[in-house]
């Protein structure tokens, strides 16, 4: 069944490296299927303690990067429980993306809709080719894309959101770079080369410093400015009582290239410590 | 004193139709007075019952699409309490535009400033001519505009909103595009077709859909990440179950149109029940 | 020690005024060690209570706006509580900035990263001149800029906040303008004169009301909707009861220019008592 799955694209070099997991079933527009979502989750998790791995790419053969839930899942010929086990797995992996201790890029080169725009948005980066499309067409289908609501809505402005879910017009990758759903837009010819040297400039960083960063950024987001500052505050101090906040600082001063331990140890301990 | 109220244009067809309320007094620059704001109120709930109404246009006669306040009426001769009642009922207006089941379209043509600003901030989805501006100029009055705050605060960067409010300066619609206060801008010329397309786009979804949609993403909006995706995978599920739920995904998987029931019962109960 | 210090140009006219906070340690890119943030405080309060100071403009001498925190205080051999003070005094200047009851304008012409980048983000407004750029390359030196990224995270889309976090890589004056960080981008020029435009703009508003407007900006934007709207009704009606606010109505009634009286006595009440 590999045409069921995801696809994941091994090491290019041994000390830090980039995944890059490929959504590989581009006859059925590459659909978030309950089979494709466990794919997805199974591939994000599995090398994930690796100390050479330092960021995930996610991309997708064919024209259509995912056009989001497979409808036939949703028919009412199905159980009620498997709608529900659909929508709590595709909760699970948009949630997981944040929680990930590398950063995850989305690589998008043609059209992502619904749980598919969901993805893409719900992904700490993103690049995109010219040609791609974003659109949240569930409103057509009787479906409002809710979930993705949840993810668009977050990533863009409330009228350009609001547009999208109620009308199920797509947006050009120019709009959804302008209105903060995308990092960056590149010609087509250039996606891989854009992608790549952003993944590469995350290799180059400490993994330990880059999942402290990552976890906190998303903590504090969620808190008033008071306790942000209080609880980001005390993390600077941490970071500087790493080996490698150590390293970076030192190396720094005596002008050479720091060289990373990757220790996790500080990192681990702080999250599960606040 | 029609020009003291609002003006409401019918029905265009039968089966499912736009509604469109008019801010009617030029004259006074369509300022929300208290009188303008009760007609305003009425006018959006007097048909929004009807299973053939499924979106409101809000615009204006004359080169000014609100001046906000009338100012009269919040000179010191008048009673505090009648202070009171006139930023009451505007935030009740306010406020009550997103809790309408069908969605509410700001078309501008014209100025916008102070409540006229914030009303069309406070719109579900907002079209604009090239030639509109926006503005909350009340602190050249010692008026600072406080409550139209809420909402520009809400739509555009905080430093683009803080801007508007200590400089009282307007800016372009372009402008408005580009951080969010618009869906989209057009030449004055095609304002209207380009309203009546989004409308029309949806006119063509089904009203309980819609409806649900709505509520849903005002309401996770203001939920963190875990608990947006708990409520809304189980709005997922509740869709599916409306009748509309099910005929849009027979419709899709049989490729033909779907025909709507526009069935609120579902809706409803979920609004109530949750 | 002057150049560890910022420098504070005095007032141009007596009535009302701007005040001039300049970065003064070129040498050192401007450095936000802890003698320069503890300069920076003390300037930012100085003169705070004076009925003829409406706001404030924070700019820099020499090509770099700031670098940030002065990593040779962030060394392994300083003491643990050096670096809670630093971190604990910088984020008690970033907070002090939107506490002020007079806005605070970050005029920048040239390179501002890291705390230098979270200063600008902190400012109320924000000027720049085409060629500055603004970067968070903490992760470069093993020092993920976490405080930085709460004024960041709360000025940019979420994923252009972590391409800067991520990957250290600098965004132009003009993506920062696109993004929400800036007000403003002018040739380099013009800075000072578009700069001054704004701020003899806020200079010809009421102290009183602007700082109510501030304060009460940042109070409701950490509100949900309903609670906002319900502060900011009242505080509308205390504005009108103001002296200020009586006296811009009656001007505008009476088609003349209002004379301020900047009296302060209904804000610090409001302040207080709510």
């Amino acid at each position: 069944y590999l045409w069921l799955s995801t696809r994941i694209l091994g090491p290019r070099c041994f000390q830090s490296r980039e995944e890059n997991i490929i959504l590989n079933n581009p006859r059925k527009r590459n659909a978030l299927s309950l089979a494709m979502l466990k794919s997805l989750r199974h591939d994000l998790l599995h090398d994930i303690e690796s100390k050479e791995l330092r960021v995930i790419i996610i991309s997708a053969e064919g024209p259509v990067f995912s056009a989001g839930h497979d409808l036939k899942e949703l028919t009412s010929e199905e159980e009620t429980e498997h709608h529900v086990e659909v929508f709590t797995t595709c909760a699970e992996v948009m949630t997981l993306l944040q929680k990930l201790p590398v950063p995850v890029i989305a690589k998008v080169n043609g059209l992502a809709t619904a749980a598919g725009c969901q993805l893409v948005a719900s992904c700490d980066l993103a690049v995109a080719s010219e040609k791609s499309k974003f659109a949240t067409p569930g409103v057509n289908v009787g479906l409002f894309c809710s979930t993705p609501a949840v993810a668009v809505g977050r990533s863009l402005p409330r009228k350009v959101a609001l547009e999208m879910l109620f009308t199920g017009e797509p947006i050009s990758a120019h709009d959804a770079l302008l209105h903060g759903l995308l990092s960056k837009v590149v010609p087509e010819e250039k996606l891989e080369e854009e992608t790549m040297k952003m993944a590469r400039k995350i290799c180059e960083t400490s993994r330990s410093v880059v999942a402290l960063g990552k976890a906190v950024f998303y903590k504090q987001m969620a808190q008033d400015l008071t306790e942000a500052y209080r609880m980001t505050s005390q993390v600077m101090v941490d970071n500087l009582a790493l080996k490698d906040g150590q390293e970076g600082i030192e190396a720094f001063i005596q002008k050479r290239k720091p060289v990373w331990l990757h220790t996790e140890n500080g990192t681990s301990q702080w999250l599960q410590g606040k």
